[in-house]
């Protein structure tokens, strides 16, 4: 089963990591002396830092790496725009209110808690368990009857007050806001980035000059109104998002660079084997493709590169998971889509959707502008179509139409082949066609119009793109690595610490000079000034605690590498050991060698092991 | 006078820039497809990697040198925070209202406006003319009746109507929104990021040790309900900031650090300069800050610091001045405040503020919250101090106000030496004292008191710090570098092409095959390992142009440096040209040192001119 890949980390606290990020302020919830706002969090120097490094990468090893547009689209959306996505009418939650003081739950939530709180008591009855069970089961395709009938058949209440619930309401997750001095200029917060590249599609495939496949990718804030959020920066009203869309040809979702991941090897939780009870499985992504496990190649390329990026940043490898979405879970036109999941101890949670989503949100947006969102795609041989047009008499069609004649010019010029060829025949019979045009009838007479029939060769196919979108809530992920990275001594599970990846580590390396003596000055000044010259992160840590309590110190805070400056230094050339936090390990170097050592170390070109094996090994009983 | 420092750019074309810019779609009106939203941009892949460098250099001049503690904070603010930073109640404009179809216009701009009107008007009076002038003088200091009795003596109408405008009405400029589902939670996006880092002082002063003085920064959207904003970039509804707090001792705003910057010089417009119709005049920082000019060393290095940083990136130091503000500008509570303005073709643009707001915030958010932000400060000396306190007698106050008790205790506990005495004094006059808790009187009697009197000995003395604030609008600071860098070949005006420093340019190189040849496949491919292993990116152009449209093409772009791979670099070792934009001259090396080459010029650790010194000169018909 998938417990069986998934490791056992009983010993985990989430209490005391909580008290250590809280303490060393990785970060906190917003407007804390105002009592705080649930859902809403402050990032402190510790955890800014941390995903600062995590977008660096991440932009790294997207964007420059695959040669990605990005763009930088406002938050403030206007109301058409996201009538167009489906966002305004359904982007929303099933709520349900206490009828008496008016609290409000999310009634999925509410039912899974009062499902599992029977589960839980052994009054139950084995009957109601069984039913519970199958609820529970279902829970995830429920609509609003659904969860009404579970609510009144269990008679659910209120869990704080014991009070009735009403109906479910649909509550839409977009902070509304307006633009403008008038009031009438509806807009919302966007809840996801990618609409900012839709509607920038045209500029972007100029900018590609033409040509496709392109990826577009984007960093910025996502905002969703949560009914009641909980859990922590997993579940938040303001959020960073990074959102990749790529932009191919519908028939053809092949990826060249498909063959450099073809044989890495995921854990693929498929829709079969969930629906069949089975457990994940370990597959290389490119035999999944081969399989149709995954829809296409570039679909899996993407799930690959996600992989990659989220080993790089330190999330347990263990500990992931692809989990295909259900027919019932994907919106009705998607095509595939497979969330990265990483086991918390929350759970196993969506981090990082992978989907094709065709060419839906194209298509939206020119449905609602009427401005053709569209490449061309060279024809294999030049191909010959037979045209049917009409041809608008404007001279006469201006004098008996006056200022709507170019209104009706344009609606013949629109017409499909097969229209053209119904009114031609309508003409024939009745000398008259009503043409609509916006609501209102023209009578259209012979006289008016000139039917052309021909035969043209295109070159060109006119395509609505595909697109597949990679999206990632960096929150989450930063949160499943804090989890991961937390860490208690062995024998001391009190001194606990943050072993995080030097990639993305907050701080780079401390400076601990083992004693306050001015003879260590210079030698401290030197280290200072070769860490700066290779443009790494560092902490002095110069007061007067002993060198254990200080590396506990910067140990809890994640710090890799700790430089002690001792009396031995002095000697020229100037040498330091260097700590490597995780495995409490030292080596002794030069000063004139730590910038490129680290910096080596921090962009993954060097492991500690390397290291161990090229400088001597530094023995103290400090710790 | 002032314009002796500024530069005649006379032949800048605003249009042909603003070509450029969305023809290579550095940036455009976010939402085109829709018709545009004004105030509102989306920045293009050039416009994105622009502004993303021009961020990162910001980080590495101030937060990584100066060892700020930099936070990342919600957009989302719930209305009491605001209340208490004083924006619910005054960040607004006034803004009049065409009476017949209810247009806004911005009372300030439309009076401005109207009034050059009048004075480009050869019809205009003499009289009227001076009037006018005089208004334009004042217009900054006027409220809303000021402005209203202009609007009526002048007679000035909607200039789009002509029809009669309202009085002045207050907008805020917030954009309004609420928090979760029961609709009472009122919140607004934050019109600037300083607010998130005042509320979060206690956790950051308690990351630094609890030690003065230190820096906290931000870097993260504002949004600006603007009335009607015109200007491109300058005057927008979202937009990138970058706030710095330095919180400092009240008393204390010397700064060691001040030494290495005050040499340096800046041009000076004081308030003085101003009243007295001088010009700005240059001046080194240490001087302005001894003359009292700038109101202290603190100030007086971020203004300096303020001006490396915009150098750095690009500014033309000629366009560049420093304003103080006039009294009737400032906050009541701010000491002194200096803008950082840019000359640009819309005028002197205000881009960085520089503002001493002494401890207003701090104490704003105390009083609203009830939560202590305050520093300890050591004193020199101990000092002895008399202490006349109320202590309650539970007991008895427990049996006379019951759940009143505890909120007794406190409100006595919190009388100050005075008010205890003054107590003391009735208590043994009437035997009764009235204390007033939350609107309700309680009598109390000399039995429910103990009052004490002693003195203490103090080590540490409580201070509200100061806080000194550079704010940058870095969409403001970009416009404004498009401009300065904005040039045209010489006898060939319809060649523009941007001139950025390596160090913010989107695209640091430009690699340019001479031509379709296989056999210089190997070469490029050689180049571009060379460039990414530096990580530096860049553009290659195998189109079938002639050498000398793709230069211009990618000079358009502001790329400083062509690569071109010519039939020469077949020869071993392989050797290409290296092109340097600005100057169209050109070197040539060996492939193997063009990573470090680039990559020194990028980061300002050689010039163009020690690379010119060191490697032959290439010479070449083909521009």
């Amino acid at each position: 089963t998938e417990i069986a890949l998934a490791p056992k980390e009983a010993s985990f606290d989430r209490l005391k990591l909580e008290d250590l990020l809280k303490r060393r302020f990785f970060y906190d919830q917003s407007f804390a002396i105002y009592g705080g706002v649930t859902g809403l969090y402050d990032f402190g120097p510790m955890g800014c830092a941390l995903k600062a490094n995590m977008l660096q990468e991440w932009r790294k090893h997207f964007i420059l790496e695959e040669g990605m547009l990005e763009v930088d689209c406002t938050s403030l959306t206007p109301e058409p725009v996201l009538k167009a996505s489906g966002h305004v009418d359904r982007f929303a939650d099933w709520m349900v209110k206490d009828t008496k003081n008016g609290e409000c739950f999310r009634a999925d939530h509410l039912i899974k808690n009062s499902i599992e709180k029977l589960l839980n008591d052994k009054k139950t009855s084995a009957e109601t368990k069984k039913d519970c069970e199958d609820v529970l089961a279902r829970l995830e395709g429920f609509d609003n009857n659904d969860m009404h009938q579970v609510i009144t058949r269990f008679g659910f209440k209120s869990p704080i007050t014991g009070n009735d619930l009403t109906e479910p309401i649909a509550f839409n997750l977009m902070f509304p806001t307006q633009i403008g001095p008038t009031g009438d200029f509806k807009a919302f917060l966007r809840p996801e980035t990618a609409q900012g590249i839709f509607v920038n599609f045209k500029r972007l495939l100029e900018f590609n000059q033409g040509k496709l496949p392109f990826a577009a990718a984007q960093i910025g804030l996502g905002f969703r109104n949560e009914i009641s959020p909980r859990q922590g920066l997993i579940r938040v009203r303001e959020f960073t998002m990074c959102e990749i869309e790529h932009f191919v040809d519908p028939e053809d979702k092949r990826l060249p660079k498909f063959a450099k991941v073809a044989n890495e090897k995921l854990v693929l939780f498929s829709a079969c084997n969930q629906m069949d009870g089975e457990p994940a499985k370990e597959l290389a992504i490119g035999e999944a493709v081969k399989a149709k496990t995954v829809a296409n190649e570039t679909l899996g390329y993407y799930m690959a590169r996600c992989q990659q990026y989220l080993l790089k940043v330190g999330i347990d490898p263990r500990r992931l998971r692809f989990r295909q979405h259900l027919s019932n879970e994907m919106a009705h036109y998607a095509q595939d889509c497979w969330d990265a999941e990483i086991l918390t101890s929350y759970g196993w949670i969506e981090c990082v959707g992978n989907a094709d989503r065709a060419c839906y949100d194209l298509q939206q947006h020119y449905k609602a502008t009427n401005v053709k969102l569209i490449a061309e795609k060279k024809l294999e041989k030049p191909t010959e179509v037979n045209v049917v047009e009409a041809q608008a008499n404007m001279a006469l069609l201006g004098k008996s139409f006056k200022k709507d004649a170019k209104k009706i010019q344009g609606a013949l010029a629109a017409l499909t082949n097969e229209e053209v060829e119904q009114m031609e025949a309508e003409l024939k019979e009745n000398k008259l066609f009503k043409l609509t045009v916006d609501n209102n009838d023209f009578n259209i007479t012979p006289d008016l119009v000139n039917i052309k029939k021909y035969s043209k060769t295109l070159h060109v196919q006119e395509i609505t793109p595909s697109v597949i979108e990679p999206s990632y809530g960096i929150g989450r992920v930063m949160y499943s690595l804090l989890e991961h990275s937390f860490r208690q001594r062995e024998g001391d599970e009190q001194r606990t610490f943050l072993a995080f990846p030097p990639l993305v580590a907050p701080i780079k390396c401390s400076i601990l000079p083992i004693s306050a003596n001015e003879k260590l000055v210079p030698i401290i000044e030197k280290v200072k000034e070769e860490l700066a010259s290779y443009e790494l992160s560092y902490k002095l840590d110069d007061s007067s605690g002993s060198i254990g309590r200080r590396y506990a110190r910067t140990d809890e805070i994640g710090i890799p590498f700790g430089i002690t400056v001792d009396f031995d230094s002095e000697t020229l050339p100037h040498t330091v050991t260097v700590r490597h936090a995780e495995s409490m390990t030292q080596i002794r170097l030069e000063v004139s060698e730590l910038g490129r050592l680290i910096g080596d170390l921090c962009k993954n070109r060097q492991t500690w092991q390397d290291a161990q094996q090229k400088y001597p090994k530094f023995e103290t009983a400090n710790e």
